[in-house]
């Protein structure tokens, strides 16, 4: 295409809400555009770029066996009811109703439409395994939507969903489908890692997060570099303490005013952060939004808090809890800010890491303020509703596979894989007759990409400070011809010969015959990324034009024709 | 693909809501699936065509300079507000709250959001004329989807904006488009007809519709064989009957006891219904719902109310009037039911058809039970607020453009050209500078193309009491393969061979390898259609299989290379 034809606008500035590279780049290029928070509209480039994830994506499901059909993106809300979701997704279900009155939501996913389809026509083993996906747009009514299409209201997503006879059948569709996301996402040329990870709302036995790794991404993964090991640090398991064979000493109420964190009750009690027992207080809400509870978690000193495994360990959604009030709670269960311990507390829930059992003579809060309790221990002095790993995983902590210290990073989620098993079949009733005419429930699998999402990952690992470096497979374009000067008329005539014989052989080419001036047209060269560029300048008088990658700071002369042939044989071998 | 791992449940009976044979055999061939009334979902073979037409579409476009780019389907009210249509857009227009209450809607057209992008990138008329343009799923919150997909509640569109410096720029790109149009149905393989249409909603000056011919359709078509004239019946305009120069004679008060109709009145008074004057009579609401006022609506006895022609005399919105409540609206305007005549008539809006100021002494009712009046004269005996053609257009009537009698035919909208002028950029402000650096209005078209309507437009002209019928370029597949007996060597190892060698050509193949009876996998291959069917039996043996074309009754039988051979061809010559 001519540049001259092409809707582009370009900026020269940093657009005041964009903080991240990909949000300022895609926006700087003009490949999206903000319509209102969170949700966003691709201009020519951008959209070409999806397109060609889009195509990635289908490919490498299509090589998997997976058929593509296409759902509606509304839904009835009586489907969400029967799987249960309707009253456990949270506000950013974005629900709607129709003229007359009638309930519906925009699809984050789709599992109950998927479920619906099979339980209505599956019937036999013989028609088992089935995996169908579709690419589509998805909705989130996120709370705090940000850094452009990273969180955005409004995305596209590859959603597949897999259905076998067996557990062990489902192994075999879920490898297949982590086998396709890792060629999906080499081929979208980014650096990424599968980590362990927490199946969250839409709920199931194993999961898997792609993470593009990215110091912006908002996954924490914890990873070991002896033995592999990777994790969410939602997910990530932790080693217990081991158990104390201290002997257990007599409870001690000591007077500690003004010690209200761990770090000041440890520093005036001269005590190891390890020996003390840290208190977090939290409200629980019933579907209606009502308060319905208290909990307090314990977990020792230096730990911190993994509010999934807690979220996990109370079999609750995600957005039925919050911190409480504690004066409210207070006057329920007998807790004292900064200085609530599990002794004396009641009418609430004790949820206590599962280290803790196993440690002796810790300090907790006495639930009396500027007093705390020395010697306290499990079993002797108070119980727990609950006992799992809450803890999180942090950096140098050992390994629950190896043992060797974790290290972390960051990265973004651009795919994600579940095994549901048997939760949809069963809440919405999905069947299968086996050999022998028995009614068997479909073991089901779900797998995700964020195709928009990918998009933002990709420019966040291919970017410098003049703009993009698109990889070849992805980028909107493989080369752009910069016409220095189009009132030169022999310049005028090599570019756009140039531009022919590249799109004579299937090249997607650029021809940049605005009348800018040069420095604009390279800048903007830059910024949109496209692999390679060729110049026409005034060597294009002795058949010279000069050839470079986007990637690379060498610049070469060459004449028109090799230019031609080896754009044509880098496209062919890159794309 | 290979049958036995595809998803494909047909279905032998007809489905109980279906109705027409593009949502019965769309339904049987299990290409689409019913999700709620007037929202379906695209099962794999469904989809594949859907893509088939998108492309095509896309082609089109782009061979005009189009450029693709994707906005969100969500879109904020405020923009609706800007343009007015917020208030003016009837219940269709899907309303949505998000969580913080901000108004959306789903998008069932795009005019804002492209007028949007281009006041705030547009600033030259260098930038123009630009086309953009999307395929995308729209939304209209029908009162009675019907039809399958034929006015469903979700579907797909591609909508594309011209913007232009002039109304002659504007003339160039209409013209383009309709050319794009022309050649997209016709490679959809539809029997189709441009038509003068009226422009509804979307407002503007002029417009085409594509009307795919069909009994089922809910376009009404007025077309003239001797000139070509064509519009739809809510736009074609009709010819006036010629003025009377008859003396005007006074006005005569008659009784005419119980004939409340116009057969009625000209029966008991022995006079042609053309000497009478009809009266219809509506309600108008404002922009809150709340009745406005009355309207009274004359026309000469024998014709009938254009109801579009009304509503665009008046001005409102189409949703906005209704047939008045005849009792309530006597206490207000002294109309009597049955009986209503201009004279007398008060507080109310009274719309006279255009050819009724030119006639003389009709019949009309007196505003009084049981009389009418005679002699009734415009001008002398009342007058009107508005006077504007108002009637339809019917068969036999002579054609607006050469006065030869009109014929009616039905037809499907698959596709409508609009031209916009500056309503948008007028309302939302979009303005370019021209030469002189002075502010001008972008001058606007904008071009709709249904294309899952489309998809059953295609199905309702090619099919038949077995199934569909496709045409080579939106078939889902081009061959099948129907292997007769999976259980013998010699057929089976043909049918795949042949399978393979068609895959290799690059050509969309179906194997039915499935365990089915002979007699179920080729009524399966007649339901769904696919252009090509070839049968591997018995003369697999002998090396000869059978040859057939969906459309056509003869077989033949050729060696299995020929049939290779034939079928590349024929598709290389047909997709």
């Amino acid at each position: 295409m001519k540049l001259s034809n092409m809707h582009l606008k370009t900026l020269r500035e940093v657009p005041n809400e964009a903080e991240i590279a990909s949000h300022i780049l895609l926006l700087r290029t003009g490949m999206i555009r903000k319509l209102v928070s969170g949700v966003y509209g691709f201009m020519p480039l951008g959209w070409r770029s999806v397109r060609k994830i889009e195509e990635i994506v289908r490919q490498e499901m299509d090589a998997k066996g997976a058929q593509e059909i296409h759902m509606s993106a509304v839904q009835p809300a009586e489907l969400w009811m029967e799987s249960g979701r309707w009253f456990k997704y949270g506000p950013e279900l974005w629900r709607l109703k129709d003229r007359n009155g009638r309930e519906f939501c925009l699809g984050p996913t789709h599992e109950e439409i998927f479920t619906d389809i099979v339980r209505s026509d599956v019937n036999s083993y013989r028609q088992l395994p089935l995996n169908l996906y579709q690419i589509q747009t998805k909705y989130r009514d996120e709370a705090r939507p940000r850094f452009g299409l990273m969180r955005s209201r409004e995305f596209v997503m590859k959603d597949a969903y897999s259905f076998d006879r067996t557990f062990k059948d489902l192994d075999k569709s879920y490898d297949d489908m982590y086998d396709a996301y890792e060629k999906v996402f080499t081929r979208c040329g980014l650096n990424f890692r599968p980590v362990e990870a927490d199946t969250g709302a839409i709920g199931g036995s194993n999961s898997h997060e792609f993470t593009a790794l990215s110091e912006v991404g908002e996954s924490e993964i914890a990873y070991c570099e002896k033995c592999n090991m990777a994790a969410t640090t939602e997910k990530a398991a932790c080693v217990d303490a081991p158990a104390s064979n201290e002997k257990e000493l007599p409870l001690e109420e000591v007077h500690t005013p003004g010690t209200k964190t761990i770090e000041e009750v440890a520093d005036f009690l001269k005590l190891d952060k390890t020996q003390t027992l840290k208190a977090l207080l939290f409200v629980t809400y019933d579907d209606d939004g009502k308060e319905k509870g208290y909990v307090a978690a314990f977990i020792r000193g230096d730990r911190e808090l993994n509010r999934t495994k807690l979220v996990n360990a109370l079999n609750i959604p995600e957005h039925a809890i919050e911190f409480a009030d504690e004066a409210k709670m207070a006057a329920v269960t007998g807790c004292v800010g900064g200085f609530t311990g599990p002794v004396g507390l009641h009418d609430c829930k004790i949820v206590v890491d599962s280290e803790i059992p196993g440690l002796r003579n810790l300090c907790a809060g006495a639930c009396k303020a500027d007093y705390h309790m020395k010697n306290v221990n499990y079993g002797r002095d108070y119980n727990a509703d609950i006992v799992a790993d809450i803890k999180l995983l942090k950096v140098g902590d050992p390994c629950p596979v190896c043992g060797a210290p974790v290290k972390h990073a960051r990265g973004i989620e651009v795919g994600q894989v579940f095994k549901l098993g048997t939760k949809y079949s069963e809440s919405m009733g999905a069947y299968y007759k086996d050999e022998n005419q028995k009614d068997q429930l479909i073991v089901m699998g779900c797998y995700g990409i964020g195709v928009t999402r990918t998009l933002a990952a990709i420019v966040e690992q291919h970017h410098d400070e003049n703009g993009i470096i698109w990889p070849m497979s992805v980028a909107p374009y493989h080369v752009i011809i910069t016409l220095v000067n189009p009132e030169d008329e022999v310049q005028s005539k090599v570019a756009d010969d140039m531009y022919q014989k590249l799109l004579k052989a299937g090249i997607e080419v650029l021809l940049d015959d605005r009348k800018e001036r040069p420095g604009v047209k390279f800048k903007d060269a830059d910024l949109l990324g496209i692999p390679i560029r060729i110049t026409v300048g005034r060597g294009a008088a002795s058949g010279q034009i000069e050839y470079k990658r986007r990637s690379e700071t060498e610049k070469e002369e060459i004449s028109a024709a090799e230019a031609i042939a080896r754009a044509i044989r880098t496209v062919e071998e890159e794309k």
